[in-house]
């Protein structure tokens, strides 16, 4: 397992995808025992409710239930880095408080994404005030999540900067899934004090050597032990083979949109096509798309180790 | 008074305006004042929870607690049409719900916008979906949102027709803030049962040449008198001068972002200064931007009526 700094998140944390129910309510069962063979593979930690958990497709309500199952499993909360992002001030800071309370080690904050060309000043403002209001709950651990693709809105340098002096040792670190590597160096280069993960293996080798903290993927869904692997052994002869192997298999894996792809893929190694299930507005991807990608992980040697048969054993509440 | 169908939306709609207090929350008593003059001003029915409004900013709790003081203050629920839009069917169907269950004459609803680039088989099954939950509390009556500059996913005319045909009798019309007159008038000639609302006054003329439903736009907030009125004489002579006046004074009013200026304008006429609060991500507009309106306004002949005395009579809760 991947040593966690005591204060920080770093190495490979997976954003954990969301099984859901024939009725497209969350399968508690089965997510718990995700998150649990995610650990138990290596992950450094969990960041539950993010793009790839389908989070923003459920309700607070529903997060709010998932995070309590997982605690009452047995899930370290100092492990885990949930989304909290919301369009309103209102609900960003009632999940950073329940994450607070529970002790949860960050929190990966979006930008209030439905109105779009706002200035940094509005923006500021928002985390201004979600931070005010949640901090009554005790000291936010805030890390900020840049994914212009999803939200169009997104964190400027000059933005950042002024959150880090507004707010130290509150905005600790951002994920970056813009996809441009340019900038995820920028911010390594000018910030001493911000964490930056890569939003995709696919720079994770250059984000550590770099100064980064980890990469927090997608694909780590699937792809746990080498990942996380990456995150020990970076400094080591192998970690560019290593490299090259894990962004075969995520390219692999985006035959198709990812987070069906590789729920589909999920239900073909456990057996349980419940597993294949996605909410609105993501389709589902057929059985038929699974033969081509396994030849393709076969060609790449993909071993992901005891991952399967852990998520696979695990029996639906 | 506009005329209300029995059935149907029609003429002007006003996305209201979200009065805030010095901590951010919505202020009923302004609220429910702003609502009763407008209506009393002429306006055929409120689009309560639209994007001038702020709704995304808020908590569904707070608007249910908003729509709570419209209803207990006598505002008639079939002349309003809430957003209700959600990135979740969860909320989505629990927002629909509430205003099925309050007698609401229709809806006015978002596609899922947090995931960009889903397929219109995506966003027909969160529709399917949400109209199926909601559905318990009975018949919902939904006008779609068309509103690409903010949500970017939209609805195209093949994905409209699909909902129409699957969902008569609940998919009444579709609001089009797209700007762009094109696809308005494509929508009109195309689908006999769809209600047809442009989303800025500036069309409100050709919409209703064309057959369309009528208007609804932000700038109703301040101008509802002569939008309203051209909602029944758009036969008659001086309809195109009414619509020169309406147009002139839209522009005036955006010569800042408009939701702030209107806001700033509300506090100015009414000597209430709360009125200018926004809620971030937004940001305000300093009192200096009013002189330079007011006289852009004389120069038009902009004529409220009575509007800022029925609002400024209303003593806050």
């Amino acid at each position: 397992m991947h040593p966690v700094n005591d204060n920080r998140h770093s190495g490979l944390l997976v954003p954990v995808l969301t099984p859901f129910g024939a009725d497209l309510a969350p399968d508690h069962g089965r997510y718990v025992g995700l998150c649990k063979a995610l650990l138990a593979e290596g992950a450094g930690g969990l960041a539950i409710f993010g793009t790839t958990s389908e989070a923003n497709s459920t309700s607070p309500g529903e997060r709010r239930a998932m995070l309590e199952a997982l605690l009452a499993a047995g899930v370290p909360a100092a492990r885990l880095m949930p989304g909290v992002g919301s369009t309103s001030i209102t609900e960003a800071a009632d999940n950073v408080s329940m994450c607070v309370r529970a002790g949860c080690g960050g929190v990966l904050m979006l930008p209030p994404f439905y109105y779009k060309g706002v200035s940094d000043d509005g923006i500021f403002a928002f985390f201004a005030e979600v931070i005010e209001r949640a901090g009554k709950a005790g000291p936010p651990r805030i890390y900020l999540y840049h994914i212009p693709p999803q939200a169009v809105v997104g964190f400027g340098h000059d933005l950042i900067e002024r959150l880090l002096d507004a707010f130290p040792g509150v905005i600790l670190g951002i994920k970056d899934s813009s996809g441009d590597w340019d900038n995820m160096r920028a911010m390594m280069e000018r910030f001493d004090s911000l964490d930056v993960f890569c939003g995709s293996e696919e720079f994770m080798l250059a984000t550590l050597r770099h100064g980064g903290a980890g990469c927090i993927t997608a694909t780590g869904n699937v792809n746990v032990a080498d990942i996380s692997r990456l995150g020990r052994i970076w400094r080591e002869d192998g970690a560019d083979d290593l490299q090259a192997k894990m962004t075969a298999v995520r390219k692999a894996f985006s035959r198709k949109p990812p987070i069906p792809m590789m729920k589909r893929y999920i239900a073909s190694r456990t057996g349980h096509e419940d597993w294949a299930r996605v909410r609105p507005p993501l389709t589902g991807v057929g059985a038929g798309e699974v033969p081509a990608l396994v030849a393709d992980l076969e060609t790449i040697g993909y071993a992901p180790g005891g991952l399967f048969e852990a998520i696979g054993a695990v029996v639906p509440a």
